[in-house]
């Protein structure tokens, strides 16, 4: 079975980088994937990503090394299953709450005895190999996502919920749940609190830590703190920012 | 019928900027459409953009004062009097190499007597009012492209051809027609030379002229020369320089 | 932030019609916008239109002033928080049952602390500006269809959830339930007292009272008897009626 | 193979009914064929119907007994061939100028020897029938649309183009090309006149005449004045029409 | 209201053959119900087969005599009820692992007071006819999949929920939670064992049994075991499996 | 720049395989492509296959090994650098009749000084390298159809336009050009002599020379014969094929 770049990074001891994709587009997913990323994430969340394109994406990506993932718009094994289905070599779900959201979540990745994910891999056991069924427990990725007050407080419990491989901070709604601003890249002590101690709760129980960043610096600082990946661009927000730059010259 | 925002710049002696959307996705446009462009050209030639993103795309942009014009594949009158009903107020077209490749493109873009566009606006007349047909013919833009041998031979008559509303210059097949490089930001003094006579044509036929760049500095330089449109980037290339940018951070 | 039309209208003292769009189309979605209604609901629910249809019709829409709102196929926060970032002015939920159906619904709708949204209002703050995150609570509209027999017997807990903004009926599913007729302009006697339960148990509560009609006249009754929003027609039965009309014509 | 109706009806003297079906969906396509239409016709000239959604609604018509044919958007044989192997019973070619062009379209439409059709009716037998090849050259029919000066000039020509079947009148493009109105159900002597004239072309020649109409009246006057098929409605028109009638209501 | 016909082949004494489709495209689905299959499968579980391709595949079916039955990617209300509205005749729904379970999901199927399905048949009533709604519960099946060791215990309590008219055995799934090979055509004792189990639970229960298979031997085999419908193939491995034959070829 | 197995296998003396596909998706194409065939070619003839379609097969495909090749439906300049920029490695196109059609296709797949292709292989620059602008003359196919009565006349002619890769035979439309059966794998002796002549032309003009079959059998003669490429398969077929075969199983 192709391995898992972001597995082998981490069991080498390097952190890797990711980048967002919302564009509902080949082309884009494409291109991206061919500038080296280590990852990407395919959002079906806050973005216009259907079932249909996030398929398209996948294919897409699979013309090079960069690992493709998804994050899932909500906790249903129904599109759980068919983003794995599809190739995805990671699974991020958002708005984790409680260990039991976590197991039903890691359960929809991993097939039985470790879980319950229905046999079916169609195009997974194109992109990794004809060996998919026997190794994939052990490949893919489940992500959970941590960015609600519930979240935070079980966080501990959640990071050891087994067959989970990452936590991951969504920093805009964590700082809504705590009172504080919506938004990435947090300095406010409060978030910053929550951040240290998910990381910390990722570490402890044996897995990896991964945040959602808006700039080079702070990735850069995430990663020297401890972070195993760093998301540090979305493919919207970099073409806003370079046509809104550019529409002012004249 | 809604003005068309490029001829009322122009009229008032002001240049006008551009951007090509390349990325065959309805966000995409929308977005860059936000950032204040004075207009966008939606690529059908060179990008994945078919009939049918072309129409949601159009969509988009119309929810801003953006411009939006489209550059067809070929100087086939089906698909330019198609995305004139979806709203195109430009069309664009490659390699016109005659003055009558350039009356067969005009004459699909005007109605009855100035042309044989059929009658059918479906959508334009959602988006510019209900008496699109009696002004259509005065607002929208005819645009040619010079980009081959042939074309700048016969610019001078192109440029006369009665209808058209300016030349644009695709600086790559132009390069490349004249045996130098293809590429944009052109500094060879051939193809200067040749750009140069492409504009004064334009200019002594009384219409304007346009050239599509990959750096600000370069599109400001043409804006000084004398351009009328300039464009200034293309949502790809941004995606991909920004994403190439950032993938080494770490 | 842009206004929600439909608040203004009520804060006059006004009624609101409503045409529900099944027509998996933006062109059907953006004619039926530009004749004048107050709002438009794009129906997921008994239509064939997908979430990228949605998305699309979304757009269609924006190009109007008439308020977009979308019912969800079922009572699922990853769908409604989708067509929310996408750019919905209001959710109809159908089939609430209790008023946990209800609080589960109208937290999807809201973003913490009042409910759990997730942040990322990719094209929601495109179409209605860049203060969205801080003022959609108070501007987006939650809907809650009471459609079922134990929807009609907790009726009152609903209409009290916090956050809630309208109970809306669905008569055929009504009608069906309580031993009726499944049609729309019911006047059986006891769907019309459970018609009157929840249109007083609404405005008992604070909030607003909808309707699906099927004619004018029991539109305009409906109106009369207090309901604040109006269904008066659905795209694909205007077109099968118009259409089967003009068929027997020759 | 599945004879056609159109045909049948004409050989049993009777005239023919038609709608036009511009919305681009399969339901709105397979809602209109069941009301009980003699034929149909998909446009794909002056509507967002594009190659992949007139296949889904030539399947949708395939329910039913309607005669499915298309509007291509120009006489380009490459859309031509595509829409017969659809298993489109009758194509429709606007801006018939001359017996060439028209030459040039029936061709498109015949097998060898009478045209140069290319063999490959993949979804068309499935559709009519494994005798498809055999018996398609005399059931599909071939409509040339008149609506040109020239085509009003070379009109008795045109009609005689062996393998022709029909006459179509597109009223707006006529009606401006003569120097009148852009418009349907014309009654300017000078357009009435270029009519008759099309009328009488081709019953002179022995092919059918079709005209494109706007109500009721005026399409039962051309019925009586000997057209065999005449289009008394179009699908987008008649969403607008009930549309902005109910939208008034309150 | 047309026929099921599978429940009348039942009803006669007769098997069913059954072929999955998981290409995601209108003419492979048309093209195979062409070829005299009793019945086909849409799978929108373990294909890239999503909500708006099923609705084309149903529509293509329905040119044909096949029933047309849908495996749902979830035992969720929202997709069951829309592929029914769709036209589907049959549900398949996945890992029914207890009686709560297949309550749930046999009420999603049936209108009140049988279940909670919501009213809105608008492409079943064109399919089905005008009395859709009177006859839909007796007409269209509920389908429950089991192949985990949880449905395996409590087969017995599921088969016995009112509504329900068929078990059908997922075997790849069902060996892979016993332990065993994740394969078709089981031939291990304990799984062999399991399915001998299902079916007597079945039809003690007086519902059917099916069983996907993936050869022809196997196929007969089960229908002389007593399955009602069995699963002969599938149209991606028949696809794959005639091209690696013929990739062999020179 | 990626090299073209085809070119690569005929200079080492070999004989290519070839699939047809027709069925517009991409699973099936990268089913097909992991078969292990030489080559592909994406229908966009006498499939539906759009070129949105196209697009997303031709990515599917470069997941492999297999070489993409495109069947254009018309000798359409646009459509033909559409699929190029596409990552398309060969271009076919119908009907080619005469010299100056083969030079107007060819001219189309050669960028200046040997052709009229415009710049911009946005896509194809991703599949192949960054020098694709440099090597891609030599390396793509223009395949030239001939199976019309002219194009066989003009056989030898056709062959010796500059540029040109391939003739290949379309044996339905030659039979009935040639007044013979419309059917593939033919025997008649003027057809067979028809296709000596071709194959002798090719050869004799030093490029290549290719045919569509339907059976191994007469695959492997043509093989012995001496074409260089052989398409032995078409997805479609493929499928009807063994469904067919399936269906009577019971």
């Amino acid at each position: 079975m192709r391995a898992n770049r972001l597995r082998e990074m981490w069991a080498a001891g390097r952190k890797a980088n990711n980048c967002f994709l919302g564009i509902p587009s080949s082309i884009s997913a494409e291109t991206i994937a061919h500038q080296g990323w280590d990852s990407v994430t395919i959002d079906m969340q806050h973005a216009a990503v259907d079932d249909a394109m996030a398929y398209q994406m996948l294919v897409a990506v699979s013309t090079t090394d960069t690992v493709p993932t998804v994050r899932v718009p909500w906790n249903d094994p129904g599109v759980i299953m068919r983003v794995l289905d599809y190739g995805a070599y990671g699974v991020m779900c958002p708005t984790i709450d409680t260990a039991e959201d976590c197991a039903r979540f890691v359960g929809a990745v991993r097939y039985a005895p470790a879980g319950y994910r229905s046999v079916g891999p169609f195009r997974a056991s194109l992109y990794a190999g004809r060996d998919y069924l026997a190794k994939s427990n052990e490949t893919v990725l489940a992500i959970a996502q941590i960015e609600t007050k519930p979240g935070l407080e079980n966080v501990e419990a959640i990071a050891q919920v087994p067959g989970l491989d990452m936590l991951y901070i969504g920093p805009s709604d964590l700082g809504l749940a705590l009172g504080r601003g919506a938004m990435p890249d947090q300095t406010d002590p409060i978030v910053v609190d929550a951040i240290d101690r998910i990381l910390a709760a990722a570490h402890k129980a044996g897995v990896r830590a991964g945040i959602y960043c808006a700039s080079v610096d702070y990735s850069l600082a995430m990663m020297k703190k401890g972070f195993d990946l760093v998301t540090v661009a979305n493919d919207r927000q970099l073409l806003a920012q370079g046509a809104a730059l550019l529409a002012k010259m004249k």
